[in-house]
């Protein structure tokens, strides 16, 4: 991966076609559990983009002609910095002709300005699957995600994810049992605790007014790992009481419930140190990391939103959500060595057709007609050069099989280019063995 | 498809499930002729996108973080406007590690701040292919692509297409041959005749300096259609005579060889009309239009462009390609009322599992997971209801079965809301009729 532009990754083919697989197998899945799909637009207005105050923290890219009179000013359109607003804005316009709960999946790209490193982009792609009802929403629905997040993660080809889940309510309710007014502020140095680790966050706590013992309990919390009821004593061992403390407590075990159905224990896991910064998460909130590689940062991320819609209409509009990184996906595997291959595919095609000479092409076209009819990805070779040359073409492409179209007396021969097999071969039955 | 954003389409699921189709229909047949998906960044340098005058017909939207310095002046990032482009400075970067012909597809956005109308907007989805050599490139290759796109076109739920082809190369030596030394203002004005009409376009040519003898051999030529050898004739008897006409002609009768294996006789015909306005082509060229709506603009396009990797490299990197306009073709199917449907799908999900009881629920997940595994799309119902109130949603949804889990005595029973017929079903084994 070479970038002319920094934070803008492209892929050679070979890695493309893996970054294919990804999001094939996640639409699969979100399919399978029946979420639509849809496409919002990538420009949204600046306005609706950008914070109360007119600011944000996303690095927003702005988006104007280049042909536009310098007296229109600023620009008043913006490229989305996630698919989760863009989204409730499009809930809201189409409510009327939405059936609720409203299941939805979004594959596409969102653009943040930000200074590019390893796993952060300007430009990437997102998954995201989310559920959005119309009034009430039970927590049923956040486990239901979490669980859709689980199965998903487990068909992809990249290392094992584990998934930490927590809830705002219990870490705002802890804080305000404890006598804490400022929860957004407690919570934005809470969120560093990955970055700076549990001393600098109780340094920066009592800086901002805490007492040293408040400080010292919003650092214990965040080093519990709840896998049952019996964890959740812990938690209420530190000597915070409040109702949104107990409602977190109660609804984080409930979504833990999604570990029932997992593959592997202990692959969804309550963290209370997630606080997924000043997003616009109300109660579950969840992440994912590389379990054997716990510093690369998060690689999906999820929670219950509701109040998205507020604000552009008066009906509730709860939603929750998940979100896989595709692009960071990828710049952890290429990181990782994970996308090299001896002999790499270029090509979908699974069957390279050799042509005995340019007046015999029309017998190799028709034999790889034949075969996409067949649904069989097929290459006729560009060359009639000798077959060695033509095979080498073949193995550079890492297409699997070669084909010997029919010749005078013989009949069709395929080879396998992995195991050096030949064997003799019809058009309109052979199949690969695997591909 | 209601619009906050002129220009902008956003579609309602029971759309975007068509629009999915057509891309998954799209991909499908380019992957069976082996070309290689990839994705190009939206973004480029605007210096990239520009003409050489540093001045563009395409109207493009130039990109900026919105926190930035207005001192930095003006946009250096810019929206690409198709995908060739893009995919031309992608080829020259990596030429070292792209096997070559190097066959890839693309679908993706593109931007163009034109005013919106139908089948014209500022966001639109395009589905491009396209073969680069290095060195020389046969004509073959021109061919293979229009048979490509016939061939894809072929599978699409849209109206019939007919492809119209042409070569500039005939048009160019035509006007040659008969003394005319302005060629791109030639073509831009003939490239109108669509709009304005012959005498129109007779009149601003005679305008432009030509006499009332070339003109109107210009606009002659325009209505000449070919279906066969026997056809070219009529272009030679208007008394041109040029080497580049005689090389169009020949390259032209080959590439319409494509009709050969088309399904439908007249689905490729060559139109001397067709220019492809201003764009990069320097051999054959191709539109679609829809057969029995011949006032709609075309659905796809391509050519052969020799020069588009010149001013980055030596090397010479022709290529040809082919592009299927999808938002283009969404618009036209929605106004043409071909999106409308009874019983509008609005989501994958084959089976709606109906739940007995909240305390039921999940023997009715187990069913739906069961289906899933299968490889079955299915929802659970969110409510339990009385079942009239859950079949409604299912309907409202359009799933075409809903599933009773077995209860008490009784099995499993599966419902097809369309015959109403009823059934004992087993999940392990039950499969939909058709979806």
């Amino acid at each position: 991966m070479a970038e002319a532009l920094s934070g803008f990754p492209e892929w050679l083919p070979e890695e493309e076609l893996f970054q294919r697989k990804l999001v094939d197998l996640v639409r699969q899945q979100f399919e399978l559990h029946g979420f639509a799909p849809l496409q919002t637009r990538s420009i949204e207005l600046a306005t609706d983009l950008l914070g109360e105050g007119g600011d944000t923290d996303k690095e927003i890219y702005g988006v104007q002609r280049l042909a536009a009179d310098p007296a229109e000013g600023a620009a008043k359109m913006a490229l989305h910095f996630d698919l989760t607003v863009p989204f409730a804005r499009y809930v809201v316009e189409r409510r009327s002709a939405l059936t609720f709960p409203f299941r939805r999946y979004q594959v596409q790209q969102a653009w943040r300005g930000e200074r590019p490193q390893l796993g952060r982009y300007r430009e990437f792609i997102q998954a995201d699957a989310d559920v959005i009802a119309s009034g009430e929403m039970d927590v049923r629905f956040d486990r239901e995600m979490v669980a859709l997040l689980r199965t998903t993660l487990d068909v992809l080809p990249v290392p094992k994810v584990r998934l930490l889940v927590n809830n705002r309510k219990l870490l705002e309710g802890f804080y305000r049992g404890l006598g804490i007014e400022d929860i957004p502020g407690t919570l934005r140095i809470v969120d560093k605790i990955a970055k700076i680790g549990p001393a600098k966050v109780g340094e920066l706590l009592v800086a901002r007014g805490l007492t040293a013992d408040r400080a010292e309990k919003c650092v214990a919390i965040t080093s519990i790992e709840i896998r049952g009821e019996a964890d959740a004593q812990r938690v209420l061992d530190l000597g915070s009481s409040h109702a949104m403390l107990d409602e977190g407590l109660r609804e984080l075990l409930f979504v833990l419930g999604a570990s029932r159905d997992a593959a592997r224990p202990d692959s969804i896991v309550g963290a209370l140190s997630i606080a997924r910064g000043l997003d616009y998460y109300t109660g579950t909130v969840v992440e994912g990391v590389f379990e054997e590689h716990p510093k690369l940062s998060a690689v999906c991320s999820g929670g219950r939103y509701d109040n998205l819609a507020s604000g552009r209409t008066k009906e509730k509009l709860p939603g929750v959500g998940v979100s896989i990184g595709i692009t960071r996906l990828m710049g952890y595997c290429a990181h990782l060595g994970l996308l090299k291959s001896e002999r790499p595919r270029r090509t979908p095609a699974v069957v390279y057709v050799l042509v005995h000479g340019e007046e015999e092409r029309e017998a190799s076209e028709s034999v790889a007609r034949t075969l996409r009819r067949r649904g069989i990805p097929a290459l006729v070779s560009d060359s009639s050069a000798a077959y060695g040359k033509q095979i080498g073409k073949a193995n550079q492409l890492g297409v699997p099989y070669i084909w010997f179209p029919a010749r005078g007396e013989g009949g069709h021969e395929v080879k396998d280019l992995v195991s050096a097999q030949q064997a003799p071969a019809d058009p309109t039955t052979w199949s690969p063995a695997s591909v």
